[in-house]
């Protein structure tokens, strides 16, 4: 799972909260750079991560943080990456490859490339780990092993920065896979994005009176609901139309289900539940980890 | 928790699964019962409760697997549980005190008190502990401590018996509250009941070339979706209405969550993500285990 030669002299990490806190101590303790730069807005996060050994030195501002950068990699919000990264290609040594670690791919590549020129060296990158919890001091080294990282270079993106890529996420123990920027949102509109808007729903939906009565399955089914709005909502409003399809499916399949039950069409429904249950279980606990999942996406 | 003086000279439990089973091995653990009989219907499901130190001596009927009782619980699928009780009632000595399990207590309560004569020695009671996994391999003896069982007395209950079965289930660890079978059920319908028919909707929604893409976001969103057919389908026939309720409840809340993303209404959508995931976050990651929880129930 990644050899212990350094890899880059510096790589420059661009948000240092949960995402990119883990990529800096993850990094850092495979011994893989010789430094890492941390470049936040807040002097508190960037103090955290430094003690937490998640970054080398800090920086205030994406421009000179990045001056000796050989890997940059964007781990802000959705709605601030594209303008990050490409303020990053700009003051960054030309050798240099960008990435990013978005949640959404589809709106962060197309303005990336309306503005950034010919040929990239950025390529888009989301990593399948993460947690309700933010900020550096959740940080984990290793949070990426055995997990999927989705890589959405396009016709422009250079072979070299798609291959220094796919060398920092297996580096730090993920699998990686290519995937269009849109494939991956709709993709991802039904396993996370649309999830989600549900959680939020069902937490919205428990009569108070009930709170007390809450056990562990309520508390599984909504875990994701107490992710950051800040962190959320630009993520929905990124991928408003797959978001939509996914809800509607699963509107479709809820609708039948809610027939079944009125009209005591036990038959239907133990076909419904069936069906479902023996689907869950195939899928495993945490499937998008390695040696437990029983499906293989295309490798990148 | 429980002094480990013996509290029963026998216990008959029917139904030998992961409740009856963890029950069984509670007690045994802590000597509070000089000796536990494990009533089923299949001979494999009995030798593996007894092996797995369970119960002390099996049988196939409840009408002679009761004789001896001084306490009886019956500890099978919702379905089957008022028949089962009216039969230990009948042929249990007349000083046992007769008490279940079920996830449902509305319709298993009425059933008991329509055919059980005048003063009642049965208490419906439902532990709030369980998992999509079921069998007696799958008990702990750990199963119940710091969860909190509900316990629904009538007008009809011996006050005897309410004492005896909160004694039983405070012996092995369980807070317990009280509620009328009604109120239970519409209760449960919001925080156990609905939820699991959202999760088998989501299960059912997901696009199957999305299902490699599935991360621990998805998997705890629906863990209970692989619960048995045979367990389920019976709990939501039995509290159809008042899971419709909820369902709707939930409804209405995704409805307004899908106007504000199809209205790119940021700040709407930023006020419902909030209110949710401040909720979410003060029930805590299992709010009806001892000590973490936030709200108390009224104590029985």
């Amino acid at each position: 799972l990644g050899s212990s030669k350094v890899l880059w002299d510096t790589v420059a990490i661009v948000g240092v909260g949960l995402i990119g806190g883990s990529l800096g101590q993850a990094l850092r303790e495979r011994k893989l750079v010789r430094q890492i730069v941390g470049i936040g807005r807040r002097r508190s996060s960037l103090r955290l991560a430094k003690s937490r050994g998640a970054v080398d030195r800090t920086s205030l501002s994406v421009r000179t943080g990045v001056t000796e950068a050989d890997l940059v990699v964007v781990c802000t919000p959705v709605q601030m990456i594209a303008e990050q990264v490409l303020e990053a290609c700009t003051f960054a040594p030309p050798h240099a490859v960008v990435t990013d670690t978005g949640s959404t791919k589809r709106e962060i590549v197309a303005t990336v490339e309306r503005h950034g020129g010919g040929r990239l060296r950025f390529v888009g990158a989301h990593p399948l780990a993460g947690s309700e919890r933010a900020g550096p001091e959740h940080a984990r080294a290793d949070l990426f092993e055995g997990r999927l990282c989705v890589l959405t270079p396009t016709g422009r993106t250079e072979s070299e920065a798609l291959r220094a890529v796919q060398r920092l996420w297996r580096s730090v123990g993920a699998r990686t896979c290519v995937l269009d920027p849109e494939q991956h949102d709709r993709l991802l509109a039904y396993t996370s994005h649309a999830p989600h808007v549900i959680a939020i729903a069902l937490m919205r939906g428990l009569a108070e009176e009930a709170e007390p009565f809450v056990a562990s399955g309520f508390l599984d089914t909504t875990r994701i609901a107490a992710g950051l709005p800040d962190l959320w909502v630009p993520i929905v409003a990124q991928n408003r139309d797959a978001i939509l399809g996914a809800v509607d499916r699963f509107l479709k399949e809820l609708d039948q289900l809610r027939d079944a039950i009125s009209h005591y069409d036990v038959a239907q429904l133990r076909r419904i539940w069936s069906e479902a249950a023996q689907r869950r279980a195939r899928l495993g606990r945490v499937s998008n980890q390695q040696g437990r999942r029983k499906q293989q996406p295309p490798d990148a």
